[in-house]
């Protein structure tokens, strides 16, 4: 079935928005996207917020494109699970992100000099704030729902605590209440391959004409085994050798790709220093790393979330270790003492954390069914 | 207690090595260690095979360095585990590697030229080749045991297959019959990143003065994420900023060390790539790659170890999910499928892979108990 048409549009503005690290952005634009129609109490509306390295391109296809499919287009569109039918649904990509919104590739215009590595660390809750504005704009004063998967449900996880009145339902998939030790090392070893890659720069690299790929394909080929499950990885790769004409013969070299996993991960690190921004790289896993609701609170989730009004789901994959299923609990754990209005499903899945992206009738399900209720409960 | 002296030794042998790749190595040395002495029926001796990063310095310091202990001085020494009191213990430097046997920084003698990446991959099977010429160049016959960790305990298993009648026993120790698809990936990310630095050459930057330190660095802290569980990065690490005065306040940067454990991977790294040879990293994680003892029988584990002879002990950790307990489990069951005498100890320890080089008070009485049991059985 082909999917449907949709066409990026792009919000400016104009007032600063003050920023959690105390610094502040004077005026930026926001790429966004919408699919469906806003109904006339203005209830419908449903804002979905990405992980690392996805945009506001959530659903459809763009005009002459047919193979340009939004990331969560399993998910989202016409009779789907969030359906687009019934919800008015949007997607926007991130302050500091590259896909459109003012980000470190653009020009500070208080210094005329692209941004680079001085574009202002940015935080999930500023990220909610920037939406926030956005939903302002468009004339929606409450979600039916927010929701995201892993750092996307943090965004969703953030916004009902910054902006309890205005969230009916949160759905986090494949996300936590922040960053294990392991998390951020990984991350830390991701930014220390791009920021030591000759070709950044200290992060103005842009003037140079040059792209820090050597450390982009690192990051990637990092990130990519972290997303996987081991599981995952040996029933798709296991140790085959690249070049099944060779038969049983190793070629016995360090490096010429031997093993199939190793030939994925050259692809995905090759594709990936073609399109991503070096320094929204670092941005994003930071905003990753410093996400930590409970931290005001001494460290209690409970405390954290108490101030929270919408209805919860929760989902989690088994073999997510990125983002275990323990995490998910946490924070369910911690809206349960609340006496919060929480769902929760533990989808049994081989695929590790990539598993929120794809396909499952389980997991489907689930989300389809909660959107059901919030149609029957909410949008009467 | 201060730890014995030792001093290293070299043995170097004219006769070439034919190795697993079709390649041959002319000459070459060994560096390598002994503890304790060779009793007259030459029956005592134990071979220490080494894993990525160490040495034949096994235990013992060096004299006027008291801090250089060897890095099994815990569990190898007079009165302890294994008690060089009783038994005659070597430690060998592998080919290739970087603390003193003919490696890739050496001159090859046929083109006068320093090896570099042109140094010969070297398997674990062709390491246990030379390690037999180093026994018969000290007049031992047959090992009372051969021991290893990780990687050393991969050549523990293949001594048992490729000089079954040479061993009397075998003690793996967290370690696996092959790698996973997602050991292979965390190698080949590494090996990327030190190929993909520019100070590399193609494997002749030690003509250019120059060491490939930013690839050494990153390749280290992959390593050193991948050593460590999850819990016990919690318990070390966890969340904690790496400057406490600042108390609750992040810093707000990307590049700056923000946590604590981005402080301990940099140190690491950097100590790494002060000592470490770009090329051993290459060669030795490449050989970690190839092992597969299967590989020959189709896959049939069983089968494979059908020729040993050894008596084994296998060791593995529960939080090891480098070489989780499952692979040692896979070793077990072939072993025993082929009814052979096999022991086999699962310590409940929570410092995942590194456990092996750690004092564990059940981990060293097992080891202990194993030892005494060599010593009533077979030193009579």
């Amino acid at each position: 079935m082909p999917s449907f048409e949709v066409t990026p549009q792009s919000m400016s503005f104009a007032q600063p928005l003050a920023l959690r690290s105390g610094a502040s952005i004077a005026g930026y634009s926001l790429a966004y996207e919408t699919y469906g129609t806003l109904n006339a109490q203005r209830s419908n509306a449903v804002l979905v917020c990405h992980a690392l390295n996805a945009s506001h391109h959530v659903a459809g296809v763009y005009a002459g494109q047919p193979k340009s499919e939004g990331w969560w287009d399993n998910m989202i569109g016409p009779g789907k699970p969030v359906d687009t039918d019934r919800f008015f649904v949007i997607g926007v990509n991130n302050l500091g992100s590259c896909f459109g919104s003012t980000g470190p590739m653009h020009v500070n215009p208080e210094t005329g000099r692209v941004w680079g590595a001085d574009f202002p660390v940015v935080t999930v809750e500023d990220w909610v704030d920037a939406q926030a504005r956005l939903l302002d704009a468009l004339g929606i004063e409450q979600l039916a729902a927010v929701m995201g998967g892993s750092l996307g449900g943090m965004q969703a996880l953030s916004w009902t605590l910054q902006y309890p009145e205005r969230v009916r339902h949160a759905v986090v998939v494949a996300s936590a209440p922040n960053l294990t030790a392991e998390n951020i090392a990984f991350n830390e070893v991701a930014r220390r391959a791009i920021v030591t890659d000759p070709d950044f720069h200290g992060g103005h690299f842009y003037e140079h004409g040059l792209v820090p790929k050597r450390g982009l394909r690192i990051a990637r080929m990092i990130g990519h085994i972290t997303y996987l499950s081991d599981d995952v990885m040996n029933e798709k790769f296991g140790r085959s050798l690249r070049d099944a004409a060779v038969g049983a013969a190793y070629r016995y070299s360090t490096q010429e790709i031997e093993f199939q996993i190793e030939s994925y991960l050259r692809y995905q690190g090759d594709k990936f220093s073609e399109y991503f921004d070096a320094n929204t790289y670092l941005l994003i896993t930071r905003a990753l790393d410093y996400f930590d609701p409970a931290r005001g609170h001494g460290g209690d989730l409970t405390a954290a979330l108490r101030v929270a009004k919408a209805k919860f789901l929760l989902v989690s994959f088994t073999t997510d270790w990125r983002f275990s299923p323990q995490r998910s609990r946490e924070i369910v754990n911690a809206l349960l003492d609340n006496r919060f209005n929480v769902s929760y499903a533990e989808i049994d899945a081989p695929h590790g954390h990539d598993a929120f992206l794809l396909d499952d009738v389980r997991y489907t399900g689930v989300v389809r069914s909660y959107f059901e209720r919030i149609a029957a409960e909410d949008l009467q």
